[in-house]
C-alpha cells in the first residue's frame, strides 16, 4: 500500500493554496533543493568536466529511464530521458514509420495535444513521398486503421477533458492491421497505472514535469519495446546515440537498444530535480495511486454537481474512463478560473470553457477538494468572476 | 576594456587546480547557486504554475538569446535557447536546405564534429530525393562548393586542434556559389569575437556548457539571420514556436521570426544557471578577450616548445588562425593527460593522440599557464604517465 499521508508531507505546497494544477506543472519536492545544490556546487563545482564520470552523469538518462519505466510498465533496460516531449514525439514516430517502410498514413485523433500534431504534420512533409497525417474524431479511431496505416500516434489522456483511450485494446487493434503504435502518456504517466509490456505498446513518450513533479523544464522520456529498438535508425542520429560517442568517428553506428534514443549532453541540473522527485515515486503503488485518483475525482464532481448546475462535466463520469483530472465546462470558465486561483485554488483554463481540475493523491486529499468545492462556492455564489480583473486576456499557463 | 583580474573572481574554481578544459565544461560562476535556488524555491516552488507568467520563464529562451547574441555578433531578436546542440544543428540545416529546394548537396569539412555529421546524415536520408553529404578536407572546402550546394555546413573552431575557419571569407564565396551557410560556433562563441552579421553568416548555433559556463547539460543557442527567418517552415515544429501556442490550434502556424525556432518546453532550471553565467559575460569584450586568449595561448606554445620538443604543436601557430586552445601530439597523450590530471592542471584527450587545453580569459592568467607548465615539465621528467593508473581505458569527458 502507499502511505498518501505521508507523501503529502514530501512536498512543499504554499500555505492556504489547495494546488490542483499538477497536470501542467508539478510542485516542488522538499528534497530538490538539496539535491540540486548538491549536483551544482559538489558536482558541478568541485569536479568539473570530472562529473560525467564521477558523478554519474552520463549514465542518468538511462537509470532515470529505468525508474520511470516501473511507473508506465516498460520493460527494463527500454527507458531513457532526454529532449522535450515534442522531440520525443518526432523521434518515435519516425522510428515507427521505418518499421513499416511500404506504409504511408499516420492516424491520430483531432484532439491529440496540438504538439503531436505539429511535430507528426512536419517530420511526414519532411518525409514527402505520399506521406499523411489523418486526425479522426478519438471514438473513431478504430475504424480509420487502414492497409496503409504506418502508425497509430495518440495522446492517452485527452488534456482538456481527460477521457482516457484503451491503451490495450487500441494497441492490440492496431497490431491486428499491421499498424505500429505510438503512445503519448503526457497526461499517464504519474496519474494512472500504464502497462506498457501488457498492452504491447510500441513507443511510449511522455514528459515529467507534470504529475512526475519534476520541475520546469524536466526532461522527456521515451520507451522503445525491445524488439523494435534494434531494429531502426533514429532520425534524430546524435552523438550521445553512437555506439561510442568518444570515439568521435566519422558515421554514424547506432548505439545499442535503447541507448541509440539518445542525442545530445543531458540537462544534469534538471535531472537532479527528477531524481529527487524519484525518490518519492519510488514509494508509490500505481495502482493504488490510479483508485485514489479515481475516488478524489469522484468527490470532486459529486460535489461540484450538488452545487453548480451549470459547470457541465467535459470528463468521463466513470473513474476508469478518465486520466487523474476532472474538467468542467462553464461559458464564463476564463473569468472563473482567475477568481478561483485568487481565492486560492489553482486549476486551469483551455480553451474554449474548460475548467481543468488536476487530481494528484501524492500532495491532494479529500479535504482539499471539499476546501476547493467551498471556495468554488463562494466565488459562484459571489460571481466573484465579474471582476474585471479576472476578465483579462489569458494568461500563459 | 575588460578587467580580466575581476572576472576571475567571479568563479569558483577549486583550490590548486589549473582548470584547462573549459572548452568541454566552463566552470561554476560563483552566483549560479543563489540564482539556481532562487528559481527552485522561490519560483517553482512558491509560485508553481504561476512561474511561467510571473517569473519570465516563457521569455528566456529570447531574453538570454539576445545576450549571447551580443557575444556573437547576431543582430538583436534572431536568437533563442533550448535544446541540444545536435537538434540545434539538425533545425538550422533543415531550414537552409529550405532555402535551396532545388539543390541536393551539403558540404561540410571531414573533421568536423562528429554530432554535425551524423545530424546532417539522418536529416538527408529522410529528406531522401538525392540529398547528400559531401566532407571534404577542411582547406579544400571553398573548391567543392557547387552549383549543387544548397548549404555549407561547418564548426569554425575545429574541436581538436583549435584550427579556425575564416567565416566571413567561406560565407562570402558560398553565397557566390548560391550557398547558405550554417555555422556551428561551439568552440567559437565565448571564445573569440564572432562577427555572425558582418560575416553575413545565415544560420549559426552553438551551445552553452563550453566558454559560456552555463553548466552541464545547459541549452543550445540558434541565431538565423533576420532575412530568413520568416521564409522557412521548421521541420521541428513545436508547439511554442507556434504563433499562438497558447490557441491550442490543430494546425501550425509558425511563430515570427526567431519564435518559430523554439520547440519544447524551455529548461527553466538549467536557464536560471545560464542567466547568471550571461551576467559575467555583460562586462565582457569580445575584441579583448580575443586578444588575450592568444596571448596566453601564445605563452603555453612558448613553454612547452621551450622545454618539451617530442610535444608537436596540433594547432595553428599564429593566434589569429586559432580559436581558444591550444593542442599538441604525443604518441602516450592519453597517459601524459591523465598523469597531469593528477598532478593539478586539468586539460583533456581527443583520439589519437591529442593533448587539448583550452585557454579561457575569464579565469585564466598567466601564473596559471606557468604553473601548468611547470607541472607538465615535472610529469614528463619523472615519466609519471608511465604509472599503470594512467594508462587505463579511455575516461568520458
Amino acid at each position: 500500500m502507499t502511505d498518501f499521508a505521508h507523501t503529502k508531507t514530501l512536498f512543499h505546497l504554499p500555505e492556504g493554496v489547495i494546488y490542483l494544477d499538477g497536470n501542467s506543472l508539478g510542485p516542488l519536492p522538499k528534497s530538490a533543493p538539496a539535491r540540486i545544490a548538491q549536483t551544482v556546487e559538489a558536482e558541478w563545482g568541485g569536479e568539473l568536466i570530472g562529473g560525467w564520470n564521477k558523478c554519474g552523469w552520463m549514465d542518468q538518462p538511462t537509470a532515470l529511464g529505468d525508474r520511470i519505466g516501473r511507473l508506465i510498465g516498460a520493460a527494463p533496460g527500454t527507458t531513457t530521458m532526454g529532449d522535450t516531449l515534442s522531440i520525443k514525439v518526432f523521434q518515435a514516430l519516425s522510428a515507427a514509420l521505418a518499421l513499416r517502410p511500404d506504409r504511408r498514413t499516420v492516424l491520430t485523433d483531432a484532439g491529440n495535444f496540438p504538439t503531436d500534431l505539429y511535430m507528426a504534420q512536419s517530420l511526414l512533409d519532411a518525409l514527402g513521398e505520399g506521406h499523411s497525417l489523418k486526425a479522426v474524431a478519438p471514438e473513431e479511431v478504430c475504424d480509420h486503421l487502414g492497409d496503409d496505416t504506418a502508425a497509430l500516434l495518440l495522446t492517452q489522456v485527452d488534456y482538456r477533458s481527460g477521457r482516457r483511450h484503451d491503451m490495450a485494446r487500441l494497441t492490440a487493434t492496431a497490431h491486428e492491421m499491421g499498424a505500429v503504435t505510438v503512445w503519448d502518456l503526457a497526461h499517464s504517466a504519474g496519474a494512472i497505472a500504464v502497462d506498457m509490456v501488457g498492452s504491447g505498446a510500441d513507443f511510449c513518450v511522455g514528459c515529467t514535469y507534470k504529475f512526475l513533479n519534476a520541475g520546469p523544464g524536466a526532461p522527456a522520456f521515451i520507451s522503445v519495446a525491445s524488439e523494435h529498438a534494434e531494429k531502426t535508425e533514429p532520425i534524430l542520429a546524435g552523438w550521445l546515440g553512437h555506439a561510442a560517442p568518444f570515439a568521435f568517428e566519422p558515421a554514424y553506428r547506432a548505439g545499442q537498444g535503447i541507448e541509440r534514443f539518445r542525442v545530445g549532453t543531458p540537462p544534469v541540473l534538471q535531472m537532479a530535480a527528477l531524481d529527487a522527485a524519484l525518490d518519492i515515486w519510488d514509494l508509490v503503488d500505481m495502482q493504488a495511486l490510479e483508485e485514489r485518483a479515481g475516488a478524489l475525482g469522484d468527490i470532486l464532481i459529486a460535489e461540484v454537481e450538488a452545487r453548480f448546475p451549470d459547470l457541465t462535466l467535459a470528463s468521463p463520469r466513470e473513474a476508469h474512463r478518465r486520466g487523474s483530472q476532472v474538467s468542467f465546462r462553464h461559458a464564463d470558465g476564463y473569468a472563473i478560473m482567475q477568481a478561483l486561483i485568487a481565492a486560492g485554488v489553482v486549476g486551469d483554463f483551455r480553451a474554449p470553457d474548460i475548467l481543468r481540475f488536476g487530481i494528484t493523491p501524492l500532495y491532494i486529499d479529500d479535504e482539499d477538494i471539499r476546501i476547493a468545492a467551498e471556495r468554488l462556492e463562494t466565488v459562484m455564489k459571489t460571481r466573484a468572476y465579474d471582476l474585471p480583473e479576472h476578465r483579462k486576456a489569458k494568461a500563459v499557463t
